[in-house]
């Protein structure tokens, strides 16, 4: 059996009770800390623990590029991923902010740029081809290369578990990839093209419109519907990466930060293909991006915020930490009615 | 003239559209980080530096008694005000462990408990009474005992600007006090009682009809549309305070991030009060109480974050403020195009 079938790591839903009635003899009204709470609760299963801790965060992003760009669906020149990877190294871009303010572990998997970058500090460079091939007339991918792209995800999560990681994230970047995960949500989902496709970077009415005609070009020539196909001739190095990462992750036992389209696109292949994994998953926020939602609502994910944000690059998903860093911290600081001498409520709750 | 009325300092609205300016050069797409970018444009137009920075954060809480809890409309007894406010001193309650983890100052004054607290650590005791009155039969305060509390108010103000203060943050701490701001906003909004009340600490659909009740008969009993008279027969020594903390940061040119429902409502009143401190005001999140979303539409405010959060003592305020830190943080330290030698966008875009 291939390593990306086994199954994940039980869920300790046990230990999520635990945790929630722990929740109530501390002093505030029951449930008042919302999402924070329920957020707090699940880290608790985690880590098995009803003072969970989050300092220890693994944020990787996987950049690769797209033959699908010579369709014109992307407002940036595909020369950007390229640079952005240098921009990741050299501490300019979104991310590179956001994991330094966090102290975050960041590492960038270079999974094929059209041209070779020189490998710098905190770029691997894994490369399995010049980008992927135009899947409006090819398969994206060949099996190998597929396979390949999973597997440096899967080190990806190896690593992290030997870095004793607390929470995993995985971040994307590649000139055309909301196209990419268009095409593979759309055929994974009952949800149309013109649902799921939306503006990526910033195109306008005409260039949504175009994206879309290409994406159904594209869901006309490959039409088989197992998701390691949907991922092979649809996707990019970068989704299999983040996929087999996310797989990975989840069999040994780290939870899985999701960040936006791309990233939650790349979890619905992975649950696809191993529905074990799902409990390991958690949602960041609500991405712009219109298709968004639809996934993770097929994934049975409520994102913890929505800010308005689609930047990708794992941005999304490095905003929320804090969040859940103060819901760890909430849960293992706060005094409890019987030690503070607060009085409980007056009576039960009745609604 | 009364201190309350003295214009707040101007915003900045050319620094800020400097700031937006200077967002578009970061290597992202153009608004691509959403609401916290919006943010830390604020956060450049209340500092007029396109590299805002905020460490030094002072959350204040005003706690205080409510007469009207003899009407029974709280799941909490009374004596949880007091006991909480011990609970805030000794590092226990919830916004202990937040100011603690943002390292933010905390103090909490004491406006009112009905009972003496001593003086500890942390909380200072400024008590201008037993407690309101029971304003379905009288007044909440004296004129003396309004203006004194707002007073206090616009001391906490004057010692966060003494400090340097980046950002103000004022909770409270007051059984029974969504009572009493539903019953302000129900009067100086045009929305229904039925509309403005709601579970508070967590009445059940019986309570609240009652609570919906007592505030009819409070407000057929003071009918005034003055804010100030509003404020001193509806409302509670603790939400004068923070009505008075709020104008008296916008003078001092301090921002302030809102909490929940009745840090909200205070803020509704000092707004009305003089309207020149609107600019000075940022919301945090949308409480599960339903008639926040009522105030915070009327103050033309939206918030960051919607965490499902009812516990009020400016949780919910410092709960955003490491959003709005990344925020400062991206725009001060992300690479331009130019510098990080990133393509941009290939063409305008027309939507």
């Amino acid at each position: 059996m291939t390593w990306y079938l086994n199954e994940a790591k039980k869920y300790d839903t046990l230990f999520e009770n635990k945790a929630k009635d722990y929740q109530l003899s501390l002093t505030k009204p029951p449930g008042s800390l919302g999402d924070v709470e329920q957020f707090a609760t699940r880290m608790s299963a985690y880590q098995k623990s009803l003072s969970p801790e989050l300092s220890n965060i693994d944020i990787v992003i996987m950049a690769a590029d797209h033959g699908v760009t010579e369709e014109n669906i992307s407002s940036f020149p595909q020369s950007v991923t390229a640079e952005m990877v240098k921009n990741f190294a050299n501490g300019g871009a979104a991310i590179a902010v956001l994991a330094r303010s966090l102290n975050a572990r960041l590492t960038v998997f270079n999974l094929g740029t059209v041209t070779e970058i020189p490998e710098t500090d905190g770029v691997i460079d894994v490369r399995v081809g010049n980008g992927t091939k135009n899947f409006c007339h090819e398969d994206a991918m060949t099996y190998e290369q597929c396979d390949q792209a999973m597997l440096h995800g899967k080190q990806a999560a190896d690593w992290a578990s030997f870095n004793d990681c607390q929470l995993f994230i995985g971040g994307e970047m590649g000139i055309g990839n909301t196209t990419a995960a268009a095409a593979i949500a759309s055929r994974l989902l009952d949800v149309s093209v013109e649902e799921m496709a939306g503006p990526g970077t910033g195109l306008d009415p005409t260039g949504i419109q175009h994206k879309i005609n290409v994406i159904k070009k594209a869901l006309a020539h490959h039409t088989s519907l197992n998701p390691l196909e949907v991922l092979r001739t649809l996707g990019g190095f970068e989704i299999a990466a983040l996929a087999g990462a996310y797989i990975g992750c989840a069999q040994r036992g780290i939870p899985v930060m999701l960040d936006g389209f791309i990233s939650t696109a790349a979890a619905l292949v992975a649950v696809k293909i191993n529905p074990s994994i799902n409990p390991w998953l958690m949602a960041s926020h609500c991405s712009l991006e219109p298709g968004h939602l639809h996934i993770l609502n097929a994934l049975s994910l409520e994102p913890l915020v929505d800010l308005k944000m689609r930047l990708g690059e794992a941005s999304g998903a490095a905003m929320v930490v804090p969040l859940l860093q103060l819901g760890c911290k909430l849960q293992s600081e706060m005094a409890s009615f019987r030690d503070a001498h607060v009085s409980e409520k007056l009576e039960p709750e009745m609604s």
